[in-house]
């Protein structure tokens, strides 16, 4: 079982920008955690890929129709203005977990309408990195069934 | 460490109603994995309420002051409309977690926007039965910080 | 053919309640005309219920199930907010029909949205206690095609 | 007792028209099965009209006045357009109920509001021939009182 | 002259619940100042009632009717949604005031509009616990008239 | 100089419709009032045309071309609604006037927007049959420019 | 019979200002045009006022009040942003007619909208010097019915 | 095959109309255009209907059945306002292709919207005559499958 | 303790404006009124000040820094439009009340929302007079605090 | 005569991604047929250019100018959100075509706005590959001009 | 070359006023950064006006006519409601740039939108005093050319 | 004090790119302006940087950070689209100071809305290359402070 965990714009800075928002949590601490975690699962292997090009992550997403078997997301900024990630989600037509660091329904309107959850299976918002560990453990037990 | 699953109207009916979109599974199952699950994290004691009265579930989140650590909630149907079951979230300072056993970004516009949400730390929807572990994970690692 | 006339909040008033809007009528003259009328179908039991709560409409919906073939019901001022009811008559599966003694469509705009009326099979406004007459009449024969 | 009933365009299509939504029943079949029903009451006679033009129904509106005593009228897709047939229906101030055929509070956002409505005593929707039936009824005891 | 203090939901928690909003008096202290205040006005008789139920406050206000000369209402979460508390009070036909302890027009959006206010005579917003006082000192002067 | 008098649906019926809106006066009664009022201004020849049918307006517009040279338009309902007669207005390019009895500006919301006064150089609304008058008066005056 | 003709904001520079929208006629040639107009009426006398100050025509509008019959206003920008000039016609219940030198229909969104003309028994636009000319006839004759 | 050419209101008047946005060619030019371009394809007859009436463009499509295989419809006008035209397309279940001479995106707002072009298989619009052959060409490949 | 009351345009005018909507007494009687009210608190001096122009109302609100120790403000039409008042309220930072005679929340749409409120301390509509009083009250209130 | 044919984000997988929506056809057995179809005109060459970036296609836009004497462009999801190639379309200034393979006016609410379009001399959608046949006819006809 | 520099309602309080937002700088403070700021500009003189009236301003800008060759303008408070400023602008035809101490991007909704700039060659806010710099500078580099 | 001055798509093609708008200024000839303007202060760097691509210029602004104290950024037509250039701002934390070459309130409706403005210290609109001038003054005297 192969999992991509897609990271969009700025989240390279996570750890430097906004800390009152996003925590002190460096995206390679993460990173660590998340393959931490996943050794409680057999068997399941799991790529990370950062970007901050709209057109990156598309491509991406479209790269890893069979050689992944599902996607855990975190679009950051793309996740209110991308339809073209959103149609490629659907495109390459793999389970993908939505994942936000902060509760979105807690900050400014515009972050509070995502245009890619409709692509995904479900969403997951607000529990800093363990977002990322709910997202894959959902994730996991969907490829399970 | 003492955690209440709250559950909105109509989710006593789970397995019966509308089973295209929620599902076979009864809430009688869903209350036993979370159970089972719970016995990964030690003295965590779990109860449960349902109701399909928006005054009882005020009421409950009101008496869990003092006696719970946190709350996985899923409000159902007032997750729309219910200023006051947010309000009581608020006013009992203690988190919660908001659970949908279906991707709400995928179904009808009045069913994307959460009114109880915002008074949560975060959110998660689209598993099943697994948003409620996923949510118990995420809320025990809060209360662990 | 068992049939449940379900009536909303503040219908126990009818009669006191803004005759000018509503009518002289009470809830007990209609409740008979009902009665009266029902005996031109064979076979054919009604039973009545009102509550000004929300959560206990749902419940009594939902205990309907196995009870009653068919709803007739006047949410009144629920019918404008309440997602709760209308997954209720969603999830018993019973057919059901939307009655309102005043038309709907003549009065202040937030009255013209019915949130309920979605989950019916079909909705009758503005003819005073001949909409409960009607709309008994429409449930009868849809439930005996 | 003289009754006019008007529909309005496209209805002469029925029976051919989409028959998922509006079924396999003739207009003719209709009118039949109105005929059939209005025995049932004494002295009330009917007549029929069907148009595609907006116009010809306005005219028959006008045309209705000191001839027949009430109009039972479905506009269809004039229902959500036509300010010119929701002021002829003033105009004349005869008695008439709206009717449809399909629940349009299940149909697409334009087809859930209705401009002729508030000209109406009253609107009944969704129970395909017997939105007509019962509509005689209302308009028939609207008119005995 | 007897008057009606109603409550509405999460406000018996008033003096723990977010208290840099709504402060730290009690709703019995706040209780114990109106009785104190209305020794002032001669004969004068006052009445508590406070429910976290939407409907159990629409059943208390239809039983006022023929008990009480007014009502002083604080509808606290159910301001903003509750269209059956409107429809109670200008079915009971008794004057009502509207209180808020905050002003509401400082807060969210959502909570600026008021679906209760039409029902009353007035509206009161801001003043903490004398937000109260001055209701009752409005309604006494609307009662002598 | 000849100048068309069109008047749209249901104005046929005035003296008749809601008179409390619209006036005792009929159309005929008008008309005389316009041709009197017209012999003031030399060589002034009128003519009149009425129809419920928005296409029929079309074609008479359409026809105006070469033997009118101005309009003076009451399109009564379709004032709200008709794209096709403010395009016709525009493709003949003859100056038009829009005339209406009653002030669109003080009743419901949808009769507070035109779509046709943009086709026209001007328009009057509020003085019942002066209206008429009023805009004859600067039709001519905008002719002798 | 005695008229006050008011004039709003910049209208002062009426012949300088944005002459292809409002031409290049003066204020002073258009209050010359009023009153040669105005003698084919006997018994009519009219006083001009203008004002860049809101609170100036209002002042006016008041102390029209036993002085003046009826008035003749262009509140130019006011018309779309002033409830207190609105609310001053309407408190002096002095008959009064709207003007505007352009078609307002044809010009930018928010100058459509008039918030001061349902104050008035009707409104002209459009027509240049002749909308006041037009504007008057339709006041006297009002005034002498 | 046999394939109806259908124009709207106003279409009639091609060539002298608002020549600026519309092009100087008449309708008839484009008729014959149409059918020189239509003999490059074996067997294709062409008829042509043009009418300023709603109505009478409702019937000619429900007359269409059985007679013609498709059709290239300009609804001009009604396309931004009749629901009648789009439902009569549905209900005769004949491939539509909807044409506009202008780019309908480069216009006002309320041109932009397109009531009956999701009753057809597609819309081309802004290439003058041309927009008339790409839809016949369209059409044609469309019935070929 | 020094007070100043602020009344803005029209409110001359009370007893003679509109008296269905805001009774038959004058400025000046609620202005003796406030004054005898005023008597039964110690220490308590109170002007008036009254203008339809929002400039010297600003100005009038400046001037009260250092002079007057809080504020009782009835905007009237300003409450709907004026930032610039608002804003004075806002920099001078004294406490004021907003005061209105008749109940906005149960008149036109436009006259729901107040600009100025969230400048002040707390807002009172509805009890004519006894709003001045019960505004008085509350401002005193705080002083003392 | 150069033309270029541009495909934006996710049409690479065309064939593979909802082949109920957008068939089974290729990308590349589109670009087929367009250079078949092509060799019907004389001296025209065609070009493809595809990418995922938003950027990529700004820059492929801007060097067409000299090069290419117009685009025929299918913006995919970049439709409905790139103000960037809107841009660069107005800023070299060539004719371009927009072309969809579905109809944009039969899917969701927000596919149905195009920020592109109003950049192009005009738009086709609904026909499949014949879009792009039949935008490259218009298109070729635009330049013989 | 002479420029007036304008200041609207409340920044005669600049200063006192909410300094957190708009610093302790009086508005003197301003105006004489200006004309030291404006010494470098050869022949270059600048006067002074503020008013918290809306009408002053206006009168103001007319006056500038013929006597000043641009004007730089904060109309704070009246930059979001005035329309009559920004037709006074428009009709004076002066170069004008609107000044905000404050990034109006940055604060509440209704003060991002701007009635008056887009009657002006430009905006520049967020500089604190040195927004009247850089309008100053833009100003005279616009004059000159 | 080194800056960066940053300019997102279609800017390298100033001077060819509807001049009508944009002037015929290159950005070359800009770029000459700037540095030649920045003599006057000593000890400024600058740095240019354009793109087409969202992506770089966040992964620019990112770059920037420890290596420039303050950027100018002309965002283009992302201003209206890019969550992520204005989260990046937010993220590395350097003053920003946003520039448009023409009046952005002037021009379509879209265009009037900045989505990166609130992450600036402040915004300059409308004078051309003057903008850039204008606002890398606003930039040195805000790091100077």
């Amino acid at each position: 079982m192969k999992i991509l965990v897609l990271n969009g714009p700025n989240l390279n800075l996570l750890g430097e920008r906004e800390p009152e928002i996003y925590g002190y949590t460096t995206l390679k601490d993460i990173e660590n955690e998340i393959l931490e975690y996943s050794k409680a699962f057999e068997g399941v292997e799991i790529d990370f890929f950062q970007s901050n090009h709209e057109g990156e992550i598309v491509d991406k997403i479209q790269a890893a129709k069979g050689v992944y078997d599902g996607i855990v997301i975190n679009p950051a900024a793309y996740t209110h203005t991308s339809v073209a990630i959103a149609d490629a989600i659907k495109a390459v037509n793999l389970p993908a977990v939505e994942i936000h660091l902060s509760n979105i329904n807690s900050r400014e309107d515009f972050r509070k309408k995502s245009i890619t959850a409709s692509s995904c299976i479900g969403q997951i918002s607000g529990f800093g990195k363990n977002s990322y560990l709910a997202g894959l453990y959902c994730l996991i037990k969907y490829l399970e069934k």
